[in-house]
């Protein structure tokens, strides 16, 4: 009888400054049998996500830091192989946070099944129809509460994340979207694909320059995947009652010290801004709402997105790092060998 | 027949760095006769403010600058000596927005007739009764979303809106509150008179060592008056989901370069943190909630207040330097010679 077996990517040591191949492991464990109640799920698709640099380290977040040993969780989706719950059974496409293996274990509570819908990849999950997406959408209406007719601003705009910000802005309403990406092919899609009325490689030339021309009449909304250099230009060109949702600091993640702030900081109560930070995890109660605008905005074709998909999950950690350099464009995603 | 007069101080130049009074100008104009619906104030009192500091900078802001060559403009309060207006009486006392002039003169609207409440001095409308201790009581409950048992930290906590910001918190169910000040009576008087819960000399050492000792549970609220190290402490300390009512940054009004901003901004993110800035006359509707609460509170005794007292129209420079230094405790207010 042979053993069911897992490949797992797992946190060796702790990076300092950008991860290298070196700070993980990858391990081949064999599985036990399935408990009552548990499934088993060979994944298609693992999602690597800016947010598991800030993981890597060990420090006080609402998002504990990844123990060391321990496999890298994070999104994933993949079909039930073998199932002893009677909520799920086999062939099922489910969604799980068990990260980094190509198969995973567990109870069936972890599992969340999913429609199949045709034409639409299943790694679709982790990313339009998925936490990315949610990412977007709750950072957007629920942390900034983008109003009518509002300049928005988007940094890393082409990715995952930003390419929804600026697509989920011109739906809801807003007058002017604005984006920076760091290629000129990136920014061609922005405007081209995406739908953005203005957009800038921030390599080019200064942020703050860039996005005075770029959003003459000032910004209202700012989402901030970038830190650095384009929240202090986000503070500069903020009209009074501004608001920025603060998702993520790519910029500053992998930096071996603490990161300048914006110099700026004063233009908060002098214009009357807000700045909040937010963890997705803590705004699910918004999924359904999203999935409902999502799935009508895929099916009328209101919405378009893009993918950058890195084979073997022994890629994984190069996948990751490809995302920290800006490689992709989209969602990143690793195709596990399983997914044939 | 007398002409009636007005000695004004009036912004002659910008400043860079810290004023001078080589930047003030003043002068004694002749009064126009009344016209229909006007009013004669001579002021009792009349309110310096830090946010006075920015508004001598030509820089974008809720607040307009400084118009060179005008008076300076701010709270002020005296009877009135002459009246054209069915609404208003000699004799009543009025608060206005006039500034720094020893007689005020205008339109009957600019001018708001309030009650003399016996043991109270009029200058209480400039602070405990006025736009500081509204500044506290917004800033804390609408901006900052104080909850019952929150941990909260002050910082120009013996200033007048961090003395009110101190007391508001108690008596609307704070866990804890900690504050910070310049000299060692100060500190003393936060604990002894105000009733913080504890409190430390932010010249002593790093502001975010004290802060730690002070709030070793962390910190869910931070009411904002001096910026740069201490909202620097103050993002560190934060528990997830903390918010911060960004009302002043005393310690970089008088910075002739920009001013580095906090280091660990990441930290907005990772818990979940919101920055709002605010000034208070966006939020002149929650007066009459104000007026209520605060009238109740002085009257049992449950707020009590300080002022620091300059004479003379002619040291209102110097009284507003003073505040920058931080000199005063509790409100810094001007008694012109007119009231005798």
């Amino acid at each position: 009888m042979t053993v069911a077996t897992s490949t797992q990517v797992q946190l060796a040591s702790r990076p300092t400054g950008w991860p290298t191949a070196e700070n993980f492991s990858i391990v081949t464990v064999e599985l036990d049998d399935l408990a009552p109640g548990e499934v088993r799920v060979a994944n298609d698709f693992l999602s690597v996500d800016p947010y598991m640099r800030g993981r890597m380290n060990d420090v006080k977040s609402y998002t504990p830091p990844y123990a060391l040993g321990e496999t890298m969780t994070g999104g994933a989706v993949g079909r039930v192989v073998a199932s002893a719950a009677d909520s799920v059974k086999v062939g099922d496409t489910v969604v799980h946070q068990l990260g980094w293996r190509d198969v995973a274990q567990g109870d069936a509570a972890g599992f969340r099944v999913v429609p199949v819908v045709p034409g639409v990849p299943t790694s679709a999950y982790l990313g339009v129809l998925g936490m990315t997406a949610l990412t977007a959408y709750v950072g957007l209406l629920e942390i900034a509460g983008l109003r009518e007719g509002d300049t928005v601003f988007v940094s890393g705009a082409a990715g995952a994340v930003g390419s929804m910000v600026g697509q989920i802005a011109r739906l809801k309403g807003a007058g002017r979207v604005v984006g920076s990406a760091g290629t000129a092919e990136k920014v061609a899609l922005l405007t081209d694909r995406y739908g953005f009325d203005a957009a800038f490689n921030y390599k080019d030339a200064p942020v703050m320059d860039q996005l005075a021309q770029a959003a003459p009449g000032g910004i209202d909304v700012y989402f901030d995947n970038v830190g650095g250099d384009h929240l202090e230009a986000a503070l500069g060109a903020f009209n009074d009652g501004g608001r920025a949702a603060l998702c993520g600091a790519i910029s500053q993640y992998n930096a071996t010290g603490p990161a300048a702030g914006p110099r700026n900081m004063a233009n908060i109560v002098t214009r009357g801004l807000m700045l909040k930070g937010f963890t997705v995890g803590n705004y699910v109660q918004h999924f359904p709402a999203f999935m409902a605008d999502m799935t009508g905005w895929l099916t009328s074709g209101q919405v378009v997105f893009d993918e950058t998909v890195v084979d073997g999950i022994e890629n994984s950690v190069e996948a990751f790092l490809g995302l920290m350099r800006g490689e992709n464009t989209g969602k990143m995603v690793v195709r596990t060998t399983s997914a044939g």
